[in-house]
C-alpha cells in the first residue's frame, strides 16, 4: 500500500480490524492472510462516478456499495465462498472518502469479506476499484459447461434495478427534500441503489451440479449469450420472473440486479440445494442448435430483442 | 470481469494462456487459480496518468510496466512469492490498451505474474490498478517487527529513478528523435522508466531472519521511517549506496527504486541467505531512542534532511 498514508490511518477506524495478530491487514506493504486449500478465485470491478454511478442521484456510500458488491457478485457466479478485499481509489481532493468508505465497508461488513488492502491516490475523475479473493473447496462454475438439454434457472427477479433507476431519474423533478428521502425510496430504487450479490444462491448452485454460470450484470439478453456462446448451445427461455415494478424491456437488457442465471440437468438436485433459500425460477432450456436465441418464441440478440425490417 | 468485452478479447492474445484447462484465467466472472498452503498475500497499487507517469516523457508500456512491478515490489517486500494479477483500466475511449498491456504483460512475463483477469472501463483520465496475490509458506515480513540492535540493510543502490526522471526531463530540450531514443537512454533514465522489484532479494531477506522490510516507494527518508515508527525503534543510519547518476536529496528523498530496505539481527545469516545475489549494503542499526532518525550524524524527516532555523 503506498499513497496518502494519513487517509489511509484516518479510514482504518471505518474497517474491520483483523481477527487475530498473525494476520496482516491495512498499513503493510502488502496484506497477509491464511491461505486455504482448494481453488482461490480472484475477481476485480471498477465503477467510475459518472459512468457507473450517478452521484445526482445515488450517494457516494451507495458508489462505494456498490463497487463491492460487483466484486462479491463476479465471486457468486462462480459458486464461491468470499475472502478479502483490496480497494483502491482514485479520487479528486476533497471527495468525501468517509462517506464512499461508509457504503463500502457496510458491503464487506454484511458479506464478511473486509477489506485488508488497497491504495489511494489523487486523480481528476472518482475511480473506485474493488479486487477480491474467493474460494471454492473444488472446481468452480464457469460460463462454458451447459449442455444442450440442461435446465435454464434465474436466482432472483429481473429488472429491478433498471426500474429503479427510471424512478430515481423520474424523482429529479421533485422537490430537493423528496429526492434525498431515503426513506421514501421505492423497493426497486433501493435495489438500484444497493444491489444484492447472490452469495447463498451461487453456492446452492454450484452444490446442484450448475454447468455454466453468470451474474446478470450487462443484462439477461446479453448475460445468457455469454453462457451460451461460451457454452456452444442455444437457449430457449420463457416467463422470466419480471421484477414488479419494471418493463419487459428492463428485464431483459437491464444489467446489475445480480441475478445468477445458471444451468444444471437436474431440477431435483436444484430443488434440494436451494431447500431454505428462495427458489430459483426454470426460465428454459439449453438447446443443440448454438445459434438459436429465443424468448416466448421470439429472437433476442445481447442488446434485447431482434427487431425485424 | 464485466466491461468491454470484444477490447478485452483483443487483449487475449497478448496475455499468457493458463497452464492447463482446469484453471480460469480472461474471460469467466472471476479467475480460478490452484490455492497454495500457508500464507496469502494481497497488493493492489494504481497509477495514474500525470499524476504517476507523465506520458510526455515515458511511453504507455512504461506505465503499463510501473503499474505492474509497483505492485509486485509490494510482495517482494514481505518476502514473498509472487501469484497472480488482476488488472483493471479505467481510461479515455481511444486509450492505446495495446502498448499499455504491452508493458503490463512484459513484467507479468519477467516475474512470473499472469494476468488473470481484470475490467476494462471508461473514464476521462487514465487509471491502471494492479492487484497481485502472493505466497510466503511461513510468516511474511512486516515493517513493525525491528528491534534495537538490529543492523539496517539496502538492497539496491538509491535515487536512480529521480534521477533518470531529472535526465528525462532535461532531455525534452533535445530534438524529438533524441527525445524518444530509447537506445541512448542512460542507466538511470531506464531505472525511472522500467524499475526492478527485488523478489529475490526480498525471499534472501526473509531467509535470512528479517525482522521488518519495506520497499522504498516514497523515498528512503520515510520509508525507513516507516520501518522506525511500526516498529517502536530509532534509526541510525551512514553510507547509503548512492547511485552514480543520482545526487544525496535523490538518494535520500527519491521513492520508486524498489530497493528493499530491512533489519536482521545476523550478519552471517544475511551474508548466507544472499548468497549469488548482490549482496545488500549494511547502512545502519536500529536504536532504542524511537525519537532518532539520524543519516551520518545529521537529523532527517520523512521529507530530507531537517532543516535548522
Amino acid at each position: 500500500m503506498t499513497g496518502e498514508f494519513a487517509a489511509i490511518e484516518a479510514l482504518r477506524s471505518l474497517l474491520q480490524p483483523p481477527p487475530d495478530t498473525d494476520q496482516i491487514w491495512i498499513g503493510d506493504d502488502a496484506a497477509a492472510v491464511p491461505a486455504r486449500s482448494g481453488w482461490l478465485l480472484l475477481a476485480a470491478d471498477t465503477v467510475v462516478a459518472g459512468v457507473h454511478a450517478d452521484l445526482q442521484l445515488t450517494g457516494l456510500d451507495d458508489l462505494g456499495w456498490k463497487a463491492m458488491t460487483a466484486s462479491l457478485s463476479d465471486i457468486a457466479a462462480m459458486g464461491g465462498d468470499v475472502g478479502h478485499a483490496l480497494v483502491t481509489v482514485a479520487g479528486p481532493p476533497g471527495t468525501d472518502l468517509a462517506r464512499l468508505y461508509e457504503g463500502l465497508s457496510a458491503a464487506a461488513r454484511r458479506y464478511q469479506c473486509p477489506i485488508v488492502g488497497g491504495d489511494l491516490t489523487n486523480a481528476g475523475d472518482l475511480v473506485v476499484t474493488v479486487a477480491v479473493t474467493g474460494h471454492c473447496a473444488g472446481p468452480p462454475v464457469r460460463r462454458g459447461g451447459a449442455r444442450p438439454g440442461d435446465l435454464v434457472w434465474v436466482s432472483g427477479t429481473l429488472g429491478a434495478s433498471a426500474a429503479g433507476l427510471r424512478l430515481l431519474r423520474e424523482r429529479q423533478a421533485r422537490p430537493p427534500a423528496e429526492i434525498s428521502d431515503r426513506a421514501g425510496w421505492s423497493r426497486a430504487e433501493t435495489a438500484h441503489a444497493r444491489p444484492v450479490p447472490r452469495l447463498e444462491a451461487g453456492r446452492a448452485a454450484r452444490a446442484a451440479g450448475a454447468t455454466a454460470m453468470i451474474d446478470v450484470s450487462d443484462g439477461l439478453s446479453a448475460d445468457v449469450g455469454h453462457i451460451a456462446a461460451e457454452s456452444h448451445v442455444g437457449v430457449r427461455l420463457e416467463s422470466l420472473p419480471v421484477d414488479p415494478a419494471a418493463t419487459m424491456e428492463e428485464a431483459l437488457t437491464g444489467g446489475e440486479d445480480f441475478a445468477l442465471v445458471f444451468c444444471a440437468a437436474d431440477a431435483d438436485r436444484v430443488e434440494t440445494a436451494f431447500s431454505g433459500l428462495e427458489p430459483p425460477v426454470l426460465i428454459g432450456r439449453c438447446t443443440a442448435d448454438q445459434s438459436e436465441r429465443l424468448l416466448d418464441g421470439r429472437a433476442f440478440t445481447p442488446s434485447g430483442w431482434e427487431h425485424s425490417w
